[in-house]
């Protein structure tokens, strides 16, 4: 029987553990899902993920470890709670909390300065409509100031944006926090860097983000639960939003599998993607935002020691907390 | 008889020029360069351009005055040498430093992290081939440590990279000046702030920046004359660049006529632009890196106070140095 299976490796990270695993473990790696495998059996008693796969009730009594390659774990909290599973659960510590959030205010720098139009109409070399927002002196709020977060805070102060913060702790000395209306109402670019708790799903929705300053940017690089696919179009279309950068999206795991399987009319959540994907000043990335070479090693270094400490010793190096 | 015209102004900028000018001006604008609006004989004593329009000989006699909406004027020394021409001639002085600074170091983020890559996966949520590199810790090589140049510095900086200078004068107390070579041999990203001079011209060609780590960045946001484009396609063909971002370009004014009037066989630099254009690792704008609402203002305001100071003076506020 093999030791362990990866699920959801892409070709650079399938290498970088292979570097750090040793040759003697019975591993495989897959790019897809658990859902896309179809695997009926459980393959391994460890299983990775990343944040795509549902691990199915059927494998979750003979299930020992499961390790998601991700930094948040809420759908292993998920699994274990609605299978009643005692399969010891781990996740990764801050390993692309840098590459993330400077993927977040690239992707803010570039709606402020419309570079998918100005990339477009390079073909015809017209400058029409391409005026764009300087950064330096433009308002940014962060919302969520945890490890993510503090680095987008950091960032957005090296380029000389006012910076404000909205998190349930002030635990950074020299940052301005303030409520989450006040400031939404005061910012230029929202940038989302919360975890995805029952208190923050859904919170970044229509009626709050309705009474941001017309034209003002939303970034969101954590979780896609938190900014609602229908309010975020409704938003764009009455011209609320000027901007609108995702790397996440609600319904995360089953978009994935739609978008790869090409099934573009899969569900309505889908089609609506697609049609904004191609909105001038949307951009979208493929929840790629922790995608550096410096992440992608780190990450595999961190998964690897985990796997080996769950195999010598029954615990994951970061276990998941219990609720 | 008009007292002006303004040639090359896009629609934002006829719009803040109109604010600043007084009502009794009689002006006219057009988007088009001079060649591309074939007036035949001088519209107005006094003209304005940006630097695509190639003023005709025929002009040279009756014109007064011409006013560069730009902070670069080597075309209008070249105007005066070769019509011996005695109109005086004027530009603007720092009124888009941060601006273009901004954009070339969002070209070059964008460049480090694949982000035209991964806009393109995301209709497939695919994350192969995704992995960037982080910005913070990168060498940036800045080429040219004039106005723009020091913002450059300052955005970089800013974002953690490791900095140092090539210029002439070594005037920055807090940044680290090497030879052309030297830079070129360390960095990771090198950044072009250069004016155009006798001196720099194709000073960034094959083999200088053969010489650059395998791999790196290139951005040009200053003159395409110093980054020959044939030799830019060869270090992107040869691999010895992993990522090109040009506001400018060789040949500039035939460049942008030819693209605006679609004609992509017009020569074969337009068309090896266009071939260029569509490589992944590519990032073209069109000489738009100035185009801020901050920058559009100042620069309206900037214009319209040079040229009421001539027609109340007969000298523009920045005039053209005599070589």
């Amino acid at each position: 029987m093999l030791d362990v299976v990866f699920f959801e490796v892409f070709a650079e990270e399938e290498k970088a553990l292979k570097k750090y695993l040793p040759a003697t473990l019975k591993a495989e790696f897959t790019p897809h899902t658990i859902q896309e495998a179809k695997s009926k059996n459980l393959p391994a008693p460890l299983i990775s993920v990343r944040t795509q796969s549902v691990i199915p009730t059927a494998w979750s009594k003979r299930l020992k470890g499961v390790l998601t390659r991700s930094s948040g774990y809420e759908h292993l909290l998920d699994f274990r709670r609605e299978n009643k599973s005692d399969a010891a659960c781990g996740y990764l510590a801050d390993y692309c909390s840098r590459a993330v959030a400077e993927q977040a205010v690239l992707m803010a720098a570039a709606l402020l300065r419309k570079l998918k139009l100005q990339t477009k109409q390079f073909d015809r070399f017209n400058r029409d409509n391409l005026t764009g927002f300087e950064i330096q002196g433009r308002k940014c709020l962060v919302v969520g100031v945890g490890y993510i977060g503090r680095q987008v805070v950091d960032i957005a102060k090296g380029l000389k944006m006012y910076v404000k913060g909205v998190d349930l702790k002030h635990a950074q000395k020299d940052l301005k926090y303030v409520g989450l209306l006040e400031g939404i109402r005061w910012a230029d670019v929202v940038i989302c860097a919360l975890p995805l708790t029952k208190e923050t799903r859904g919170m970044l929705n229509y009626d709050v983000l309705k009474q941001i300053p017309r034209g003002s940017i939303l970034v969101n690089v954590s979780r896609g639960e938190i900014t609602p696919l229908a309010d975020m179009e409704r938003l764009l279309e009455e011209k609320i939003l000027g901007g609108l950068g995702l790397d996440v999206y609600e319904n995360e795991g089953r978009l994935a599998v739609a978008l790869r399987a090409n099934k573009k009319v899969a569900s309505p959540q889908a089609q609506s993607l697609v049609r904004l994907s191609k909105k001038e000043q949307v951009l979208f990335t493929p929840h790629n935002a922790f995608n550096t070479y410096e992440s992608v090693e780190r990450k595999a270094q961190e998964s690897a020691e985990s796997i080996m400490a769950f195999i010598k010793t029954g615990k994951f190096l970061n276990p998941v907390p219990q609720e």
